[in-house]
């Protein structure tokens, strides 16, 4: 595993590396913007070259349940299908799939849940969660874990952390794609001591990287800080470690502080569409009558198309008017912000100037003028 | 008006030429994509350049309901609001206005409506069309005209043709932006008589061009055909000629013959949203569960985004799946279609072989495989 991640540069917990991917070289720390139906909601894989990322996340769960693995598969597999060159991580659909409480049911072998796209009944076990991923071809699968609710007791979260390491076994004992790299998820709620014990038991398995799940679903950001900033430290040095679904920028900087090299979430591309553009040190909400005839950029110092060509003030008639071309540029400029900050963190890291760096950056939330 | 507009080459009535506006020259004969909002709908400025255009249409109606043509003048006018080099050409509104039907009552000075973003009662007359107009800084302003029903009756057409003449008196009499030419329109029905009559009208006038109205209205095809085929050689030579919301592939390639020199509609943008893509020859419904596993591009032959990165099954999927991008690849490519063909027909012109050239294209069309 040491030949596919490497540590270029460390700063205090922060790590500046290189993750070294069947379809390109990622630089580290990285966000991996959500591309759940093979699109990054608004944009084309063009879009996402332009922007400058490396590497996108894929859910497995949505492109099972439509256009199914197997068609994508028989077109070539998730990158040719959308004509992405780089990197693809496939999340495992655990987490989609135990999120439909109630239309559900979990049994040792695996999950049967109902299709939000049909109806149909499916079933999701850690083979197939495997086999899907085999088949998507992405460079990054994950092992398909038991994601318990954010509120459940220890003895739930227990029961959870068990039953994931028993399935982790069983995702290693699944046939990848060739040059597929697997990730193994750490449970164990916002508990420190059962963190550090499911990760041990997840560590001592040859998952080429560790992700940290279950956080970021509900719990206050100081708790879920803390987590991180206790576990992320503990976890393997020569692996990457991934923090799912995390985050607002200032989560994701102290992710970064507290060791992690990966991220995702879908807070950029949703807040875009929602009107909400990330700025330099806050934010602003195009719906604002205030922007209707502002003349600047979205934010000066961004060279998102958005900003380089367009005003507030016609972003905010896009909007308004509920034009499509509003929900690309938007997305545009909010992906720009979140790839921005991150490659700023590596080049701070690098330059050991990191808590600095993220000092400025998570200064009070602002709205922005 | 004859530095304006230039004829190059002749081919039978057919014509390509060069019409100069203030931002840029445009190669007629043209197709103008319809940017109702301020934007085509889905696509970018960028996009646009990308695909070739060199002159749009935006619509006063809407831009004066929202966001309002005086806030766009503050921000510059239509060109910079919407970050557009190339040449734009505004309808008056009138057409607008007059579908409203039941919901306007018109009268010698203007006609009274109620706003579809607000519900507010608006007024427009050929003054405050021309106003408009020209606050939003088009290159090409048209006359605010009577546009009757297309079942009117002769007697209700002439007293549309009437008032339009006089209408097109006041039009000329407003104060243009600077540079801004300005089109008077034609009406007339599906009569010869009156359509020559009327011509005469607006002929006589200082316009720098000529529009046919009231037509592609829900008369047959041949009767439009047949009206353009009479009316277009016997309108002025030497000034620009618009058929004015038309048409189908083949409406243009038989208004071209006749000698039209500008074209815009709405068919190739709304029917890509509506998954119709124009092929060679025809058009396929991307909706169809044959192009689910379809590894083609749309059309082997088109330039398009679309169509040089990615397949109809990628297509079929974000249609499908209601993805954002779905739009502005469609459109891309139904856009790049229309644009190519009537690029292909000024060369066919300059090359003396257009008659070949549009019997070529305009055979049956066929559903494409």
């Amino acid at each position: 595993m040491s030949d596919r991640f490497e540590v270029l540069a460390t700063c205090g917990p922060a790590r500046a590396g290189l993750l070294r991917t069947s379809h390109g070289v990622v630089e580290t720390p990285v966000f991996m913007p959500v591309g759940t139906q093979a699109t990054v909601k608004s944009l084309s894989s063009g879009d996402l070259e332009a922007l400058g990322a490396r590497i996108i996340l894929g859910n497995t769960y949505h492109l099972a349940m439509r256009p199914g693995h197997e068609l994508i598969s028989g077109l070539g597999g998730l990158h040719e299908f959308m004509a992405w060159p780089g990197a693809i991580l496939t999340d495992s659909g655990g987490f989609q799939v135990f999120s439909q409480s109630g239309r559900r049911t979990i049994d040792e072998d695996g999950v049967t849940f109902q299709s939000h796209v049909d109806g149909s009944t499916q079933r999701l076990t850690p083979e197939s969660a495997m086999a899907i991923q085999a088949a998507l071809g992405s460079d990054i699968a994950m092992a398909f874990d038991e994601c318990p609710p954010s509120d459940a007791e220890p003895p739930v979260l227990a029961k959870a952390m068990e039953r994931t390491t028993r399935w982790a076994r069983r995702c290693l004992a699944a046939e990848p794609a060739v040059g597929q790299m697997r990730f193994g998820i750490v449970q164990g709620g916002t508990s420190l001591p059962l963190r550090e014990a499911h990760l041990g038991e997840i560590a001592a398995m040859a998952f080429e990287g560790l992700a940290l799940g279950g956080l970021s679903v509900g719990e206050p950001p100081e708790v879920m800080h803390e987590v991180v900033a206790h576990v992320a430290p503990r976890m393997p040095a020569e692996r990457p470690r991934y923090l799912m679904g995390v985050g607002r920028p200032q989560d994701i900087l102290a992710g970064i502080g507290a060791g992690i090299d990966m991220f995702d979430c879908v807070m950029p591309t949703r807040n875009a569409r929602n009107g909400h553009l990330f700025v330099a040190q806050g934010h602003l909400n195009i719906a604002n009558t205030r922007y209707r005839d502002d003349r600047r950029p979205v934010d000066e110092a961004c060279p998102c198309e958005a900003c380089r060509r367009y005003s507030r003030g016609y972003l905010s008639h896009l909007f308004r008017a509920k034009e499509i071309l509003y929900y690309r540029l938007a997305t545009l400029h909010n992906l720009q912000y979140y790839l921005n900050i991150v490659r700023d963190a590596r080049q701070a890291i690098i330059e050991g100037r990191f808590p600095s760096y993220a000092a400025a950056q998570s200064a009070p939330m602002a709205v922005g003028e």
